[in-house]
């Protein structure tokens, strides 16, 4: 049933399964004491449907949720007799800390849902922890990534928006409600382009892979970009983040100039965190971690700028991410370590 | 010796001394383990002068803070049979973990001194330890001010410039370096107007005293505010932030639209603050606390529109600091305190 397991070892303590909910798709692991990824379950997010109605979408996401623990935690159980696993669950929104989703604009059917509860339940009763996906990316690389060791830190991850979590003098920020880390929405231009939020220029307008489309396409209006608009089929309303990449990475000179505004948008963002939390190091990850790549040089010129007291304080590095798509279920699994760690006093 | 003893009661414990060190003046207090101020002492701060020179400056300064626990610490001495106070000092600008002021635009002369080591060094060894006076103040309100009791609250001065304090998760979050709260640079209008620190749309540059004066006087060029003018001496170009405040408290409608204004711009970097930190209150003080009292209101309802997922989420507070001038001393206080425990590992 395990798609794969990447690292055949011997289980190494307490296993605990953790699954990181995507707008698409979800991704589930069983992971060991050890960091070792001893099972890896994918399935596709169901997708909202008029004839099922809100609470039969709702059904469907807990089920498919229900199905991936399912499917990780067979084998696991038949071979080390345990009666139960600790499941972490990372979600696209506000989580309180009972584990229900407050707000969720990129899962809709799923705003107010008490997944921590309702998981449970379908479970027979396994401890079920949830969390802000970013915040579980974030514990992820903390633990094993770019991140590990780091006291102070900050993981970026660019999507369509711009997700976020704080690690601050070696624990996880998580604030009044457990809401900490909603990076995306800093408003870093009052004048700027309309956020589906309601409000102007948020830092995800320009940063993310949302706003690189936007820059790109506003370049090809311009008349600029004819490679990238080759790459859309010609039609400068259609070009996208990654057509942008892709002709940069090819060494499209244009493209890369886009990438470059991208990057110090970017950078000016990272400069207010810093200069709010006195952060060691970034992390950045999610699908726009290519792109970011090609411009790090100039990323790291214009944030040095843009420090206060640059000169007289050490340097803040912006490291990459290096967990890949996995950072948000591993994380999600040591969530639930810790929370079973917590209860148990230890 | 002592100016005042504002409140006069028996010694509750260990008595700490902290000195919150201003552009112009300073101002020590001397304070028991029940928060009762035994003494206060202000003198002026050193200007910089040519004839002294750069080390006749910071001489002059760690003179001026060595007479003022002098001038506290005897009354107590003598009366306690101490042989030696704690010291906190508070002080503006970017400050080490081990007490260096390592970056300090409105003390420059101070920058790069080890006050710690050489302060007490002077004071025949007695513990000295110093922080920024941002965090200072947000010590003080949270210790015995309007942030009491909370365990996620963002302290904003609003003096010059805008200087801040963040306790989160109950405990004062200092960062990787000792520096973290630098919120007045937080960029909120790339295009917008230069700031000193070489960037251009500093919050500072909107929501600070200078923020208002120079919103202030961009209405007056443009022929409004012709009551804050008077004030002024019937020159725009002379308006300042006080002059709005003024005319404002007197009922002037045009003085008021420059309050929300600002107003607007302060929601703004708090809505930022909250979205990323998941503060639970913010405590407003600073020389412009009676303007922002005038506007609270509209204060309070620009912010709740800025804030992602406002209606499910629990409303953040909007709080005026309660201790006045005297946080930063009472807060520096602290400090000494804490980090007394801290040594003695209780």
């Amino acid at each position: 049933v395990l798609a794969v397991s990447r690292r055949r070892r011997t289980v190494k303590g307490p296993v605990t399964l953790g699954i990181d909910v995507g707008g698409t798709k979800m991704l589930g692991l069983a992971l060991d004491t050890s960091g070792a990824v001893l099972g890896e379950v994918r399935v596709p997010t169901p997708s909202p449907s008029a004839i099922r109605g809100l609470e039969g979408d709702r059904n469907a996401l807990l089920e498919a949720m229900a199905e991936v623990v399912s499917r990780l935690a067979g084998p696991l159980r038949s071979s080390s007799g345990l009666s139960y696993l600790p499941v972490g669950v990372g979600v696209p929104g506000l989580v309180d800390d009972a584990g229900v989703l407050r707000f969720a604009p990129n899962l809709p059917f799923g705003q107010g849902l008490d997944i921590a509860s309702l998981l449970s339940e379908r479970l027979g009763g396994w401890p079920v922890v949830v969390d802000n996906d970013a915040t579980c990316a974030t514990v992820g690389e903390w633990a094993y990534g770019a991140a590990a060791r780091v006291s102070d830190a900050v993981m970026v991850t660019l999507g369509t928006g711009i997700g976020g979590g704080i690690v601050s003098e070696g624990r996880v920020l998580r604030g009044a409600n457990g809401f900490a880390g909603e990076i995306g929405h800093m408003v870093v231009d009052p004048s700027g382009p309309v956020c589906p939020c309601g409000r102007r220029g948020c830092w995800e307008r320009y940063a993310s892979g949302s706003g690189l489309g936007r820059l790109a396409r506003e370049a090809a209006h311009a008349g600029h970009l004819a490679a990238v608009v080759r790459l859309a089929g010609g039609d400068p309303e259609a070009v996208r983040g990654e057509h942008v990449t892709q002709a940069a990475s090819a060494g499209d000179a244009d493209a890369r100039a886009v990438l470059v505004e991208l990057g110090w948008w970017l950078a000016l963002g990272l400069a207010n965190l810093a200069n709010i939390l006195d952060t060691a190091a970034f992390v950045v990850g999610g699908g726009l971690v290519e792109a970011v790549r090609l411009v790090l040089d100039p990323v790291n010129v214009a944030f040095g700028e843009m420090m206060e007291g640059r000169h007289q304080r050490p340097e803040v590095r912006i490291l990459l991410a290096s967990l890949g798509e996995t950072a948000g279920a591993i994380g999600a699994a040591l969530v639930a370590a810790e929370y079973g760690r917590r209860k148990a006093g230890t």
